[in-house]
């Protein structure tokens, strides 16, 4: 019966390329249009934080492209995987780019829809439940509370340099936004919780 | 085939409530986990901003509740929604909780799953994606971009009194946040506008 939540979603076509968001990692986060991309897809090419739970929505015989980027260890360039997107949709498969989060919420997904624009692919957004909202949401913590805050900051923890964001007013967010979400910052926890410390 | 997506999936018990973020509008963005509930719930109270395509997966014989509030009309007040959360569960229906865009991003599920967890009642939240995220997304418009923003806001546009709220400092936001979305702006948003102007 569940199967009618799809029969009017868009299918995935040869030759074009969805840009879909696997959310935080529990699989029942996962969009009902990323699932039937997932069952559709000839190709899929995915990050390391995608879960493999995830993958496993696939059919048979599709392809698992790894084009994963973790700090520290040797990745796919950003460049490269734009271009192979557009080279597997040129081939004439349907092609699902799959990316942990939302791919517009500090994901790149916009460097790769430029990509397509410019190759003149065909292409579809499909967000995905941002972690710095749905993981926290997991753990039992509301971003927003009513009485509590009435914003949240959402940062990346490093910019395209791989360095703690120059670009940030760390003295700025910390004083109009109650609740800071950073994203990646791991790495550069110690300047980040002195930056937000000084200020 | 397709199916098979849920069969991992938890199920909506009796006597509990599951708390579900329905995504920005489009079907296709209900998470897998929503739709399962759709499908599996006696109840559903439901927002105003909910899509009716989201609501055509409950099941035949299901029950649809409008809880909606919508700025200047007639609405349900948020303690007798949970009063009536509650109320539901304790007479042993499984019931689904339907909230437009995310449950805790300006969405009062806070509220709601304090009252569940005050009353001993079992409860999930379901995370959906938020409208602005997704709702850009659609648009076009990716609230991130690398070389672009390396940090975006959140700001409700009226507060618990209804009002522009007076704890968001729009100075340092203007800032701090090179992005800025604000939720539920236009009945204020000459106000905000002229804030932030002068800021």
């Amino acid at each position: 019966m569940i199967d009618s939540a799809f029969s009017h979603l868009p299918a995935l076509e040869p030759g074009s390329v969805w840009l879909v968001g696997a959310g935080p990692g529990d699989p029942g986060l996962l969009t009902l249009l990323a699932a039937k991309g997932l069952a559709e897809a000839d190709v899929i090419v995915h990050d390391a934080l995608v879960n493999e739970e995830c993958l496993k929505l696939a059919r048979s015989g599709a392809e698992l492209e790894y084009a994963g980027k973790r700090g520290g260890k040797p990745s796919a360039k950003q460049r490269d995987i734009s271009l192979r997107l557009i080279e597997l949709a040129r081939e004439g498969r349907r092609v699902l780019r799959l990316k942990g989060g939302d791919p517009f919420v500090f994901g790149r997904g916009g460097e790769e829809a430029l990509a397509l624009v410019a190759a003149g692919i065909a292409f579809r957004i499909v967000p995905g439940i941002s972690a710095g909202i749905g993981g926290l949401a997991y753990a039992g913590i509301p971003v927003t509370h009513r009485e509590v805050n009435s914003a949240v900051a959402f940062i990346t923890g490093h910019d395209a340099s791989g360095l703690v964001p120059d670009s940030v007013d760390w003295n700025a967010l910390s004083r109009g936004a109650p609740v800071l979400v950073i994203y990646m910052a791991l790495k550069h926890i110690e300047p980040i919780v002195a930056r937000l410390l000084a200020a």
